[in-house]
C-alpha cells in the first residue's frame, strides 16, 4: 500500500461519459485534495484532452500501467468493465470507489452515502466502496436524517426519473424526439406520438417525449424491475435496516437532468411536520424548499446543477400520525452519481496525512 | 317534469371547450340515445357552428330560454358558472350532470362512476349528479373492481397529470414551451429552462416543458393541495368508504393528454397477483396491459383517445400480502371528463321509456 502521506493520486476511470464530465467539474472545485489526477477511458477516447483543475490532461487507456501507483480510483463504467477492472485496481493498492451496479450488494463492499453512513467507508475488505444507484441517492439523504429521529419503518416511492439517468444516449434521444413533436398537434390522438417517434426510442422501451414510461431497467422477480429492486435493496443497506418495507415504482419522464420522487415514509414514532421541517432544514446536504402558497416547491428545472437534495411538499398523513409525504428532487448526475462518488473518494483521501 | 317517453332532449353546456369537443365526439358515436341536442356556451362562442351526429348545430347562449324543455343537461363550465346555472337548469326540470367541482361533495348530490356506483345516480335530491375530478376518474374504475373483491383500506397515490387537465390553455402553454426548448441544450444547467420559458407558464406555477411540477390546484389545509384533497374526498364518496386512508401527491408532467398514477393499495384481505389480474382483466371499463418483459405497460401516448382505464405493473408488495402496486393510465378528457359525464347522462336517459 502507498505510504499514506502527501496528496493521494486519483484515477478517474470513465472520464469522458456524462457522469465523468461532472466528476471533472467537481474535482476542479476541490482542487487541493488530490495529487496527480489521471483520466482513463475506453480506447476510442484515448488521446482526447480534458480540462481538470484548469489544466489539460490527456486521456489514457484502461490497463494495468494506468492503474499502477494510483491511491484512489473513481470508476464510472458499465457493470462488466467494473467487475473486471475494479479488483485489478484494488490489487494494485488503490481504493476503488465504484459507481456501477457490480458490487453494491456484495456483503464485503460497503455502500456509502457520506451524510448517512460515513463510518461504513472505513471497512472495505475488497478494497472497493460502492456508490448507490442515482435514484436511491436522489432521496436517501433526507430519509437518513428523518430516520435518525423517528425510526423509518416503511417507504412507498414513485419516481420521476430524468433521461440522463440513461447517459448521453438518453439525453440525445429525448432531444431528437422533442424536435419531432415540437410545433405539432401530437399528443391528442391514439398512437400519434409513437408514429412520429418511430424507432427513435434510444435506450427507452417507449417514446419519452410527451409521455411517461413506467419501466426502467430489466425484469426482476414477480413483475418488479431491476431498478425498483435496486432502490429497495440499497435503501435497506445504506440505512442499515435489512427489514425495511419498501415498495417502489420507477417511471421515466421527459426531463433532461434531476430525478424527482414522491415518498410516503412511515416511522416507528409519531411525527410532526414542524419537527420534520426542523430536521430537514438543518440536515447536511438537504435544502428544505416548502411553501407552496409562495410558489416554493422543488422542480427538476430549478434543481439541475446543484449539489443538495431538495425537499418540498412536507405533509403528515391525514389518517396516520406516523407517516409523512414528501416530494424530493436531486441532480442525478451530481449527488446522484459524480458528487457522491467524489465525496466518498474525499472521505477515503482524508485517511492520508499531510506530509 | 317532462313526460318520460321518447328520446330526451340534451343540452351540452360548455360545448366549445377542450372537454366539450370530446363530448360532441362521444355523442356522435352514441347517436340514437338523444332527441334534440342543444349546444350552449359563453357569449363569445354564440353563433359558432359545431358538428354533432354529422349535423351542424349553432351554439346558443346560456340563458333560461336555452334551458327550457331540456331533459338532461351536461355541464362543463367553471365552478362559479355551474354554481349559478345548474340549479336554474334543475328548476326547469332538467337532470344536470355536472363536471365542475361545485357540487361534488354536496351530500344531496350523488358523485357517480357508472362502473362503480351506478345506483347512486337515481337518488338526486337537487336534480344534480356530479362527475368526479379527472384525476380521481383516471384510477377509480379498477380500484372499485379490486375493492369489491378484497375490501380497500388504504391508498397512497402519486399522479403524472397531463396539461390538458388545465384545459386548452394548458395544452397551448406546453406547446409554446416545447417550441422554446426543442433543439436547444436546455435542461442541463441551473435555471436554464426557467429563463427560456420566461413568463410563458400559462396556468402552471412553473415551466412544465422538460420539468415536472409537484403542485396542482390551490392551497388547502396543512400543506395539501386542493386537487390532492379532491382525490381523497371523491374516492371515499364514490367507493362508499368514508374512513378510507388516502394520501395523494399531485404532479403535473409534460404530457398533452392522459393522466397516469402510481397506486399503492392496501386491502382488508390478503391479495394475490393472479386473482387481481383476473379481476382487472374482466372488469368493465378496464384494460389489463401488463407484461413488461414483452414491452406491455400502459403509457399516456398509447392510451390517449381511448375509453378504458389501462392498468399495468401489477405487483404484490414484497413485505405485505395485503398490498398491491399498480400503474394506471386513462384519457383525462374521455373517461376523466367527457365520457364519464356522457355515461352518467346515458344512465339517466335510460329512465326514459321508448314511446
Amino acid at each position: 500500500m502507498t505510504a499514506r502521506t502527501g496528496r493521494p493520486t486519483l484515477a478517474v476511470v470513465g472520464a469522458t461519459g456524462a457522469v465523468g464530465s461532472v466528476m471533472l467539474q467537481i474535482l476542479s472545485q476541490h482542487a487541493d485534495i488530490w495529487g496527480e489526477i489521471r483520466l482513463i477511458a475506453s480506447p476510442r477516447s484515448v488521446g482526447r484532452k480534458l480540462t481538470v483543475r484548469g489544466e489539460e490532461v490527456e486521456v489514457v487507456a484502461l490497463d494495468e500501467a494506468a492503474l499502477s501507483g494510483v491511491d484512489v480510483a473513481m470508476f464510472d463504467v458499465p457493470d462488466e468493465v467494473a467487475r473486471q477492472w475494479a479488483p485489478v485496481a484494488a490489487a494494485h493498492g488503490a481504493v476503488v470507489v465504484d459507481n456501477s451496479g457490480a458490487f453494491r450488494m456484495d456483503p464485503d463492499v460497503p455502500l456509502v452515502v457520506p451524510e448517512v453512513n460515513p463510518h461504513a467507508a472505513r471497512v472495505r475488505p475488497r478494497g472497493i466502496v460502492a456508490n448507490p444507484h442515482c435514484t436511491t441517492l436522489s432521496m436517501i439523504v433526507p430519509l437518513g436524517a428523518l430516520h435518525a429521529e423517528f425510526g423509518l419503518s416503511e417507504l412507498v416511492v414513485s419516481s420521476y426519473q430524468a433521461v440522463s439517468g440513461a447517459g448521453r444516449a438518453g439525453i440525445d434521444t429525448l432531444r431528437q424526439q422533442l424536435s419531432l413533436v415540437a410545433g405539432t398537434e401530437l399528443g391528442t390522438s391514439p398512437g400519434d406520438v409513437r408514429r412520429a417517434v418511430g424507432d427513435n426510442t434510444g435506450p427507452f422501451p417507449e417514446p419519452v417525449a410527451l409521455n411517461v414510461v413506467p419501466w426502467t431497467g430489466t425484469p426482476d422477480e414477480d413483475g418488479w424491475s431491476s431498478e425498483e429492486m435496486k432502490i429497495r435493496h440499497e435503501s435497506r443497506k445504506v440505512l442499515g435496516l435489512p427489514r425495511l418495507r419498501v415498495a417502489v415504482t420507477c417511471v421515466r419522464v421527459p426531463v433532461v437532468t434531476a430525478h424527482s420522487l414522491t415518498v410516503h415514509a412511515r416511522f416507528e414514532d409519531e411525527v410532526t411536520v414542524d419537527r420534520a421541517r426542523d430536521i430537514l432544514a438543518t440536515a447536511p446536504g438537504v435544502v428544505l424548499f416548502d411553501d407552496p402558497a409562495a410558489g416554493e416547491f422543488p422542480t427538476p428545472a430549478d434543481v439541475v446543477g446543484t449539489d443538495p437534495t431538495w425537499v418540498g411538499r412536507v405533509r403528515r398523513s391525514l389518517d396516520d400520525p406516523t407517516a409523512l409525504e414528501l416530494f424530493v428532487c436531486g441532480d442525478n448526475l451530481r449527488k446522484g452519481s459524480a458528487l457522491n462518488t467524489a465525496q466518498i473518494a474525499e472521505l477515503v483521501a482524508s485517511e492520508w496525512e499531510a506530509p
